[in-house]
């Protein structure tokens, strides 16, 4: 997998570009998008699951030192944690939502990042999904970069980031992605 | 029903307190919630339809000159529109999501919302939701104005305001509403 689409708000680039936390966070991400499956079945629309498309994402970044399921304190009373999280230097934290839920879902990870942001709690935040040509192929209704683009303007005052990642491959040769039974559902009970 | 917790911005405050366009269109809401059923079914929950709960809100805002299903146009390639709209003198534009989906779904009312005063589109906004008991009632998983308050501080920049609404009576005694086929599967499909 790589990142085919990406947006960029004006204070992450300034920090990507000036602050060497800022770069070591997006370098571990890019790196750790490069482990996800490079091909998937195209045979059938909606026919591969999301849950195994993104482990080996979060396994890389584990063995970075990024730990996933971080609550956030202003969400403490009722509220899911961010996806996947580092504390660079105990002083940079950086948060990521690799959003594989429904439309709807995709603007709730987006409002947790910025809340995280507004709290303090986050110094940069990164937006991860499918862009729309590699999303037919996934679970239905998985939200997909273009659907959320028109949104970006929200963030762009912010420390943020967006990708749309997408394989190298797209082939009726390669298995399946098995679907689980806690993609989208799972992110259905997050609030 | 009446409004039974609110939130307004500084920004709204300010609107409702010197403008006469803002006050109108804030007064117009009250009333038309106050056409809303006052009394909900609470012998089991989950057991109303939210469909019948908002139509008499839309009604009463209609014969005010309000409309329904505005689209934005920052929305217009590829978006849904805003339940109901009025522009007050052809000067002072208003918004409301009247929300019954489920707690995502709120926060894609809340971006739109959020986009069309961005955009210029909107000066007021208003999100609208049943306060968390009268949710229990209502059709499974509908959000609700205690859920989404965390997330206040993502609006407190911007001339919004965000209204849980409540019944005045609770019984076994009164009809449950019907549930339509058009609750949250209509809601699901909006981008």
């Amino acid at each position: 997998m790589h990142i085919e689409k990406e947006f960029h708000s004006l204070k992450a680039k300034k920090l990507i570009a000036r602050n060497p936390l800022a770069k070591e966070a997006y370098d571990e991400i890019k790196e750790a998008i490069s482990a996800m499956t490079r091909a998937i079945n195209n045979a059938a629309k909606k026919s591969n699951g999301v849950s195994l498309l993104k482990e080996p994402f979060y396994q890389a970044l584990e063995t970075k030192g990024w730990s996933r399921e971080k609550p956030l304190e202003i969400l403490s009373v009722k509220g899911g944690p961010i996806d996947v999280f580092k504390s660079f230097s105990n002083s940079f934290n950086v948060g990521i939502e690799v959003e594989t839920g429904n439309a709807a879902s995709s603007h709730r990870s987006l409002n947790k990042l910025l809340l995280g942001i507004c709290n303090g709690e986050l110094d940069l935040a990164i937006l991860m999904m499918p862009i729309h040509q590699l999303s037919v192929y996934l679970t239905d209704r998985v939200s997909n970069y273009e659907e959320i683009s028109p949104y970006l303007r929200l963030v762009e005052q912010d420390p943020f980031i967006v990708i749309g990642f997408d394989v190298e491959e797209y082939s009726s040769d390669v298995p399946c992605l098995p679907k689980g039974t806690d993609g989208n559902s799972k992110r259905s009970v997050k609030v």
